[in-house]
């Protein structure tokens, strides 16, 4: 007997691609209002448009300050969207599933596979419930270390209300700050505190909520999956990369980190070396870094975070895949093997076809806004890559982009949240149906 | 009964990489020489070393004026060199071997395979003795070409021998000229035969002698190879695509092809997308381009020529598998196909573990060298790129380079002309014998 399965009006990838949307014309329609910001002015429509996407798609570039511009209820609108954005609005729409009807339908849980790129469907409900669980503990966490460290600097409620707002712009590695004239966290460059709670909100963020999963039941397991010891390594072993180089490259740079003492240094070259993946504050001035560091912030920025996380890129295992084929190929080894584990030929395909993707995406945005923008083209490279990453990182292009290059951004933006194969396939959802495969044919390589 | 193979003392690759080495140390000791120029001074080791590197690797990057500075005797070192690295040492090696023994060994066979790339042994010989024909008639076409050509502005004598210099350098996609002052081909920029020549042996060189031999068949057999389908196409569609591109960037530019009729700006555009892929001669001012037109180049000569040619780069059917793993991805399909062919997952894994190989090779290389050389990162990306690709056009830098500079981009050049698999080979030759395979693990990409 066939079961009947009801036929869906939207695959999953076009309801995700869908939501994302929505949560953005909602977000811009709130920022527009005269409401929401000091000059009581309505915010023209293409800046409440941009910041919104900016927000939904925690990337913290912004056309306005975050902390001058907009009022309580601004930041709070704003705050919001990265938390939704953040958590994914799959993961919120769940929320209220398991709220009000206990059980999910297979619908559902097909919908939270694509969403949270799970591989299978069981477990799924246990593993949202605890990414909200997680997620709220670690914010309120990091809420309260910065706002008993701020209350040295400001009065208690303010601390307070800064805590909150960057602990959830920090976790969600959203890279929005209030701290005023785009300044975020250079005023603290070299604060212990600030900088060990904001690598921990970062880096706790970005290693994705089923690495989180699985590092909490260690305890009752005493093993990980071999997707959380790539990710925790490769995520290591780019942090202590970033740092080295960085340090290295700026040492003696009075504009960076030249003007430091030791101590600083090491916080500013480990901070600096976090944010690119993808975080998006910094605490060092940008502009002032070498061009071989912002190539290396670049990279940093096009790798991001992990998979499933808060974070954007092409993230940590697809570049971890990439690194393992390219040492088989040169050893002549047939197999790329991680942890004693071989991986699937279609995982590594699609791991290569992704970056290739990724790279022809962000080069062809960075071409024509180069050609429309006329700006120097590493910045406008460095602007795109960073939207793409959700990164929010700027050398100064974003506040003077035209509408056009706002477009551009926030659509390049949206690409980089959703997914690009995601967007790819909400747009051509369809599979065909290979019946026959056409014989194999030969071509010479390289 | 079991045969009784000889061991090899050096694989293959071994020997591919050590014969342009000896070529080139060859090569450097005779540029070294006070008769080579015209100062009477010997060439300082490392700019002898620079320019015999770029001429055994066709790449056309020069540190002195060719046409200037060296003399009728060092021009013809030079030129000799470009014909060996071009036609591949390996092609010279099989001329005296027929000559001289009329029969290949297996290992002959083998290490023919080696270096042109040839999927099986059979018909090896016999192509090989098509290449050296096909090239000397291609070659003796073009000089007289330009020599009727250049006789209207020269003495006949002179006319003839910048013919001969110039249709070698070209075919071979060696980028050397003798015009004098680095201005290649610029006196010419708007001339309908200089032009024309040039790219019809630029063209012909860069298709490879595969595709050559397979074209020559055709009369009889009325049919291509899918490599030759796939090689013509993306040729054709690249150098479409590239003078498309660069009309609507510097149409108006009065730097480059602004000042000129539109046939200029036709002949230029052209030119202009041929050269980076890989000849490496130019016909307009290559630091007046805008950004976007750098960056444009930049990709050309990252793409190159084709396999088995004189031209450099990850070459065309590694680009072309990309975009169609790519295309297949997005569409969801499981097979690559050109026409109507499927290609196996090792050859499209194989591309891809290519351009990323090589897109870490020139961004560390450029990486390094901004931090040394301190210049604009894109003038020393787009040197580096274009020492890979083995292309010579330079924005520049190149006379400029300290000597740590100048052997980087000697090794890159060498690295970009032997190719980055076999030089990995190269250096570590022993293939491990794969006894078991892990079991296979599960990670998310993306
Ligand atoms: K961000
Ligand atoms: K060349």
């Amino acid at each position: 007997m066939a079961m009947a399965v009801p036929k869906l009006r939207f695959a999953p990838p076009q309801i995700l691609a869908i939501g994302y949307a929505v949560l953005v014309l909602l977000g811009t329609l709130l920022l527009r209002l005269p409401a929401a910001n000091h000059t009581g002015q309505p915010l023209p429509l293409i800046d409440a448009f941009f910041t919104a996407t900016s927000a939904v798609c925690v990337t913290g570039l912004v056309v306005v300050d975050t902390g001058t511009f907009f009022n309580a209820f601004g930041q709070t609108v704003i705050i919001v969207l990265i938390q939704i954005g953040g958590l994914g609005f799959m993961t919120m729409a769940t929320l209220f599933a398991l709220v009000f009807q206990r059980r999910l339908s297979l619908r559902d849980r097909l919908l939270l596979q694509e969403a949270m790129n799970q591989g299978s469907v069981e477990g799924i409900v246990r593993l949202i419930r605890r990414v909200i669980y997680y997620s709220l503990a670690i914010e309120a966490v990091g809420a309260l270390l910065f706002a008993i460290r701020l209350a040295f600097d400001m009065p208690l409620g303010r601390a307070l209300y800064f805590g909150i707002f960057h602990s959830v712009s920090f976790f969600n590695n959203a890279g929005f700050d209030i701290f005023g004239d785009f300044r975020s966290l250079t005023d603290y460059a070299d604060d212990p505190v600030m900088n060990l709670v904001s690598v921990g909100l970062i880096v706790s963020g970005g290693l994705g909520f089923i690495v989180l999963s699985d590092l909490a039941d260690y305890r009752h397991k005493k093993k990980l999956s071999m997707h959380s010891k790539v990710v925790l390594s490769t995520t290591g072993l780019l942090i202590l990369f970033g740092a080295v180089i960085i340090l290295l490259f700026e040492w003696g740079n009075p504009g960076t980190l030249g003007g430091m003492d030791w101590g600083g240094r090491l916080w500013g070259a480990l901070l600096q070396s976090v944010t690119p993946r993808t975080a998006g504050i910094n605490s060092v001035d940008l502009t002032q870094l070498h061009q071989a560091t912002h190539f290396l912030l670049l990279i940093l920025m096009f790798i991001g975070a992990s998979p499933g996380s808060t974070g954007g890129g092409i993230k940590t295992t697809t570049f971890a895949v990439t690194i393992g084929a390219m040492i088989a190929m040169m050893r002549g080894h047939e197999d790329v093997v991680f942890f004693r584990q071989r991986l699937a030929r279609e995982r590594i395909l699609k791991a290569l076809t992704i970056i290739l993707l990724a790279l022809a995406l962000v080069i062809g945005v960075a071409m024509l806004l180069s050609a429309t923008e006329g700006h120097d083209f590493m910045v406008v490279l460095f602007e795109t890559t960073s939207a793409f990453g959700t990164v929010g990182l700027s050398l100064g292009l974003t506040p003077e982009l035209s509408t056009f290059g706002k477009i551009m951004i926030a659509l390049t933006m949206f690409a980089g949240r959703v997914g690009l194969l995601t967007l790819v396939y909400a747009l051509k959802p369809r599979k065909t149906s290979e019946k026959f495969r056409y014989p194999e044919g030969k071509i010479i390589i390289g």
